[in-house]
């Protein structure tokens, strides 16, 4: 089911002349009756922009859901703010980020999943589809925000070289990339603040399974395959809930970032996809070679989504004609039945994805310009949270995606989404 | 210039039948006359592999030449001896890259860059073409051969899921990459025995030159893109001499690997492409959808690199007809002119590429198969150094690749290449 956000579109619409209406999607899970378009008159024909952000991919229990909507809700919210006050899409996307690592539910920031050792390393990356700059952290420590840390990056790098001619880094790890933050005015946060009750206990449920599984392996071959594959659907479904953001702006630049704790009981110094640039988020502006800007964030299992690249493989296939078809392909072909995961019988992970184009036809007068948005969201995963906002609705919806009855999770998907129109005067889009 | 390597191949050749021969490059730049192919008689008739090596992109002094070239024929005939010993491409590559890294001239394991803190932080990692399973390490420390533990994790994630159904990682960065390596057999290096004389003394250099540089710039705004870009050529066609290296077994497989140890006063956890996969280096086997099997490795400016993601993208080019064409457009559209280095004016990179695929057809016997292999370098450099072996060849082959006269490091290319044919009875050939 497409679902409408903004104030202006009621219909499924493709404003590219030479392409036919996005269809409405015939597999859609959805149980949420879609809403109708709301709109706040202050904002009526400022095309400021629009976000869709997702609270991870994974299983979600009706009782996590509620806490999950409002993270998704407050997120949508701090990056329409930005996107109102004049902030471009890297700022808002930034904003909706800070907003869903602090929460403590999200496996982000602060409530981030222990590794082995029992400490908190995170990943995070932003790209800006303008320049196509890409900033990224991979297991830091003792920072609160690591997406303020990759955007800080992304950042710095725009302004050009170092002193004596050095390359400015994009991607920073470990103490260093600590150290770096800390210098760079991002404020440390001790460790022990950054774990919360449900973290703690989490950790201990996994340590004592772990001794368990490998108490009763004793005595088997400590390697062999068979061994390693007993226990595997343990952990298979478990929460992934890795957190990320896309955005449009007021110009129609886009921007999407990631942040994520990793999975639970990782070894320490492990990166998962959120640090890996094509992986965790893509962005990319319009260009003569692409007729669609296109911003993508995932979640999942970051070893199958490192392997294959999904971020970028969604982003590529997302200049087909048929936005759902498109997704839905590239989620079959290049994720479940992908030949870099034949080894594993199980795929987990979750996209959330928006296309955006100008429309020059259709406007309701000359000096009205309007951008078009495709959003849409899909995982393998038994559920997904998400959160969605164009400026000109007065407040974000959100919904957890679950896969249809009897599907199995890793081997089937949901696919899911909507279109917007963001409209604005002529002066307000160049 | 198209060279040979093997015993058997004295022609280009392109064995599918639906294309075309190799063109001989029109714009080579060799000055190196072609090396007539030499045959060791007992391993005629034996199709084990072919190797390609390099030493790094950057500049290479005619006084540097010579250490360079040993290591890289060293590295070449590690390979070989593994291949004839019967192993595969993945750990034919690894035995080359531990050579390569042992060399205390080369920038990557013993003797690699300090960074600013003064330290040595390695990044390498290896893909095979067959499984597709990918590992790496990033900004670790204290292990001579980073590649091994690249390798390491690739065979680990191979043997499916760890206890309680954790997923094996990847990739591992900085101390969780070093304590997982020890803990996995790898030996420790004390720090202080990786730093050679030649790497102490440019860190002393470096340093003072930034010091100067930070002198000259006070009272400017020290954040500004001017100031930035000021002092930008001086390091700009340093050497980045990573390595890497790649190869294809007695059954076609490919493997590829690459190892550095990042840009000279690079900051602390700095993650360079040679742990960022699809950045560093790239193996896919023929499939369904790819007539050829590829393997790339990369070498220069790790930022550009990783922006780009250039090994898998000429991975991909590969899949066209002439291999020479798709590697020259592949570096120029995808490298030097990309959109995701606008910014950038001067592009500093090399590649290695091989692509094999099986002859059908022009055996001298049915009971014969044979191996096609067509391997190019491609550098914006000033200079990149290669080696490259067949099984068939008594000796390794090696070259410094240099632009031509007058041409600007950083936007103009050389490219060159040769053709190799494997062959084999049909029993060594499955």
């Amino acid at each position: 089911m497409w679902r409408c956000a903004g104030g202006v579109m009621e219909t499924p619409l493709n404003c590219a002349e030479e392409q036919q209406p996005p269809p409405v999607l015939p597999d859609a899970r959805s149980t949420v009756t879609p809403q109708e378009p709301t709109t706040d008159k202050n904002d009526k024909g400022k095309a400021v922009g629009f976000v869709l952000v997702h609270a991870g991919a994974g299983y979600h229990s009706e009782s996590k859901a509620k806490e999950y909507k409002h993270v998704c809700k407050r997120a949508c919210q701090r990056a329409v703010d930005r996107l109102k006050a004049g902030a471009l899409a890297v700022d808002a996307v930034t904003a909706a980020l800070v907003e869903l690592e602090n929460s403590p539910f999200t496996n982000a920031g602060m409530g981030s999943n222990l590794n082995l050792s029992g400490e908190i390393e995170c990943d995070a990356s932003i790209m800006d589809g303008k320049s196509l700059h890409y900033g990224a952290v991979g297991a830091v420590s003792g920072i609160n925000n690591p997406v303020l840390v990759a955007n800080r990056l992304l950042s710095e790098a725009q302004k050009g070289k170092l002193s004596a001619g050095r390359i400015p880094p994009c991607f920073l790890v470990g103490r260093g990339a600590h150290d770096w933050a800390v210098s760079h005015g991002i404020p440390p946060c001790p460790s022990e603040k950054m774990a919360t009750k449900f973290s703690l206990s989490a950790y201990k449920r996994n340590k004592h399974k772990m001794e368990l599984s490998e108490k009763v392996e004793t005595g088997f071959n400590r390697h062999s395959k068979k061994r390693r594959q007993a226990s595997e659907t343990e952990n298979g479904s478990g929460l992934l809930d890795t957190v990320g953001a896309i955005v449009v702006d007021r110009e129609g630049n886009v921007a999407a970032a990631v942040s994520s704790g990793g999975l639970a009981m990782k070894h320490p110094g492990r990166v998962g996809q959120a640090a890996h640039h094509g992986c965790g988020c893509w962005a990319e502006n319009t260009s003569t070679l692409n007729p669609y800007s296109t911003a993508v964030s995932t979640s999942g299992c970051g070893e199958h989504l490192i392997r294959t690249m999904l971020a970028r493989e969604c982003s590529s296939a997302m200049q087909c004609e048929d936005a759902h078809q498109a997704l839905l392909e590239a989620m079959q072909n290049k994720f479940i039945s992908s030949p870099f995961l034949a080894s594993e019988d199980c795929v987990l992970g979750g996209v959330i994805v928006l296309r955006c184009c100008r429309c020059s036809d259709a406007q309701p007068s000359p000096d009205i310009q309007a951008i078009l948005v495709e959003f849409l969201w899909s995982h393998t995963t038994e559920s997904m949270c998400v959160g969605y906002m164009s400026a000109q609705d007065g407040k974000a919806k959100t919904h957890i995606s679950r896969l249809p009855p009897g599907a199995v999770a890793g081997q089937s998907l949901a696919i899911e989404g909507g279109v917007c129109r963001l409209v604005s005067t002529a002066t307000t889009v160049d």
